[in-house]
């Protein structure tokens, strides 16, 4: 099983128009929820601008880094569009139309729609996998420990999906908050200890500054059911320790 | 005039939450959209884990690659809040308790309320100037090109506010959309060439795969107006050509 090869994932989403402020990312939260619920963890994002040599730069040290990266946007048509020439240029391989997904879009398009920027959408690194969602006909690739997705959110989803099960752990990671309506700096030694007491588990302290009164959750999290539900019930104690002395 | 030391912003959040998709990303999103507003790029966004190496090793290269760094998140007064800590020692200089933070807080808090994790709320990098807003008593802070503001979006909005006058460019920048009810691939080849003729803008084409129908938005963004009217007369020729030809 080499499920263990894929714990640590890195997103990279590419694009201007997340850098601009124009478009909210969606992608690297959509895929960060979904990781945690299979087990594994998101363990650093990246947003960079459609620049060749940016692109190139960051997914070469990402890709080393952790055991895989899953990348966002910039598989379209269009001249901005050039993840797979990117990903292609940092295994120093070439950009090949990739046959069979020329025959499905012939098929699905009609051979004379199949214009110049379709046959741009039909290019692969060579010796990559394509990614076929539901989605679109389009692919995504697989190439080593690189999944290259699309930017349009519907899609990113979709082509996570059908790949899912290169990410599942034998464990699921299991989240519990508790809603603490006190300032941080009340329990923040104690939640120290306790975390302390913990260290399998991930516990932080999330104010929210709604309102006038202090409000926060403290959140506990890891793939360990029992410990969270002893770390739960020892914060729970701190908790009604400081709230009634 | 030093404003053009401030063109090319990175930020950096730092927060386990956001990336175990607990909580969705909103302030590098807000500093997207209000340093655009003011003619600025955000060059590169970085999500890391509360992890002191990952934290230094990240902001290190990021302050040496862009003009500034904004942070985002750990500056409370729980156990994974270590931001500061971690800017400290990225520039190897020692944190220190800021005397006028302390006297500041006292005065807000009252000299008996000051327990250790608001004193750990008022430690400053040695040479730091902090960042004081409307919305917190605990301070950012500003070390060399690097400005530390809270993970709690409306603190973080109101320090980005604070220091505002220290990214603002000569001109702003401006963004003009054009909705397109066709094919990406039908205007791609024409778009492409447009981006050639306008070098100083940004021309991106977004799909949104809403319903049936081919949708989407192209974006035209840069610092000249007039080059931005000239491209949006162009690209709307380009779009009625293909649609009646």
């Amino acid at each position: 099983m080499n499920k263990a090869s894929h714990q640590h994932i890195a997103i990279l989403i590419i694009g201007n128009e997340v850098l601009s402020g124009r478009t909210r990312e969606a992608n690297a939260w959509f895929a960060a929820k979904t990781l945690f619920d299979v087990g594994c963890k998101v363990s650093e994002v990246a947003i960079v601008p459609d620049i060749q040599e940016r692109i190139v730069t960051t997914l070469n040290r990402l890709r080393k880094q952790y055991d895989a990266v899953i990348t966002s946007g910039g598989i379209g048509p269009t001249h901005d569009d050039i993840t797979m020439q990117c990903v292609a240029d940092a295994f120093a391989t070439p950009l090949l139309e990739h046959a069979e997904t020329i025959r499905l879009m012939e098929a699905f398009y009609g051979a004379n729609a199949l214009n110049d920027g379709r046959r741009r959408m039909a290019r692969l690194p060579a010796s990559a996998s394509p990614i076929i969602c539901e989605k679109s006909i389009c692919p995504g690739a697989k190439m080593d420990n690189v999944y290259v997705f699309a930017g349009v959110p519907s899609i990113f989803e979709s082509q996570l999906h059908a790949v899912l099960t290169d990410f599942t752990n034998d464990h699921a990671y299991h989240r519990f908050e508790i809603e603490v309506n006190l300032p941080e700096s009340l329990y923040a030694h104690g939640l120290g200890e306790i975390q302390n007491q913990f260290p399998t588990l991930e516990i932080g302290s999330y104010p929210s500054h709604c309102g006038t009164q202090p409000s926060g959750k403290i959140c506990i999290s890891g793939l360990d059911e029992a410990a969270i539900a002893l770390a739960k019930a020892t914060i729970l104690k701190l908790i009604k320790e400081i709230t009634n002395p």
